[in-house]
């Protein structure tokens, strides 16, 4: 079912996904989450700001996580046990984020494989951190 | 600026925030993060799996999280710098999370704020995790 | 353009649209508004409030007569000059609102058309108000 | 529960948000509402129209008003009672609204609070109104 099988997966494997961040991600997270700081809502506020324009939720690039585990790598019936997260620079409106999940380590008795995660924006890192996953046994 | 100003941050300080994760809302998160693993959409899907039903994604209930900070403690202007989460147990829809944030430490030169943050089903722990809020002194 | 033209509305004219409030429609208005006060959001909130279970945002049921307006009656090229509005009774979640406006007064010189605004559920008045239009010229 | 509670409301009060209105509140609006209204929704449209250009429904920048009460001024538990609305000038897309409540009466055997409610687009006033809140005794 998972598009890579747990016995399959190796330290090192990649994947990636990209996507431009625009105004309806940020409109749609802030209604999701209840967060509709300023910063991140109006261009008036953002200028006066230390970040001279509007910036979005770090947690938006932070979901492309989510999905590369649960579609990609292990893909369906993964179990997500834990992410870390470091917010190192912000993401702007329009900015192309893409996000990259590697395996770093596999643990087969407890079925588990551990990822660093990574968002880039224009070849720098803007979100950092480590996710741990569980894979159960095929039914 | 910030609903509660840095100086007046004080460890032990919490607020809390109630949601029902509903369908639209894990329908809204897949579409935002792109993670339409069947085991959040297909109730087929789900009720084969360990789960028995489907399950809203973690980032849902840890966005939360986000919002309090930018919201509420400390408020419009902190920077988001790090959130650690463990997800405990399942999340099921028409669960009514309450996302929590509490004040642990405080660095006074660093302007940092630390913060316990948990979320709870029917007063069990489902995610638990650490956050660090930086607060740029007023302009 | 208008469905019905300036000279063709009368005292009396009627137009009335029914949706079924759910929670896809209380999350969606609570991520346009930034209104995610737990008692439109929180089973368990609401439970303990007066009103028992969740309800959805008064604004909500209020956007019919936008619409009614936009589309209807005058139609297209309408410009809203002003609403009132008294919210008599909650909607609660899955109640189906009832929205009618009907005209009470034509202003030929100044090209206005006023307007009382009801919305029901179950026959009941939720929510009362008036609202003045004005129609351009036609181009 | 409430941000402020009853007895420390203040004639004089105010509370504002700052929104930037864009093509994604005015579509999310549009499918919340029903009201697609060309002038809303078609550039082309909108360009022959007396605004030149689109605008976003009032309704927008009123929903606001519901935040802040909901959330800020008098915050959790208060129940809206009414609502009066004039619309003085179109909210271009792009605009960057801001909304802003100030107490203007105390009924305190109601338990009434009474509010100017503004919203600004570059400092010009482009809606005024009025709104009536109630604030039941804490349980």
């Amino acid at each position: 079912m998972a598009k890579v099988s747990f016995d399959d997966i190796e330290v090192g494997m990649m994947r990636s996904y990209s996507q431009t961040i625009t105004d309806a991600d940020v409109k749609t997270f802030a209604g999701l989450s209840g967060d509709n700081n300023p910063v991140h809502m109006s261009d008036e506020y953002a200028e006066k700001s230390q970040f001279k324009k509007r910036i979005a939720h770090g947690m938006i690039s932070s979901s492309f996580f989510s999905a590369l585990f649960g579609k990609e790598l292990p893909g369906e019936g993964c179990v997500y046990v834990g992410q870390n997260l470091r917010f190192l620079r912000p993401v702007y409106l329009n900015d192309t984020v893409t996000a990259e999940v590697t395996v770093t380590k596999k643990d087969e008795i407890k079925r588990r494989v551990f990822f660093k995660t990574v968002c880039y924006v224009s070849g720098k890192i803007v979100i950092v951190g480590d996710a741990e996953l569980y894979v159960p046994e095929p039914a």
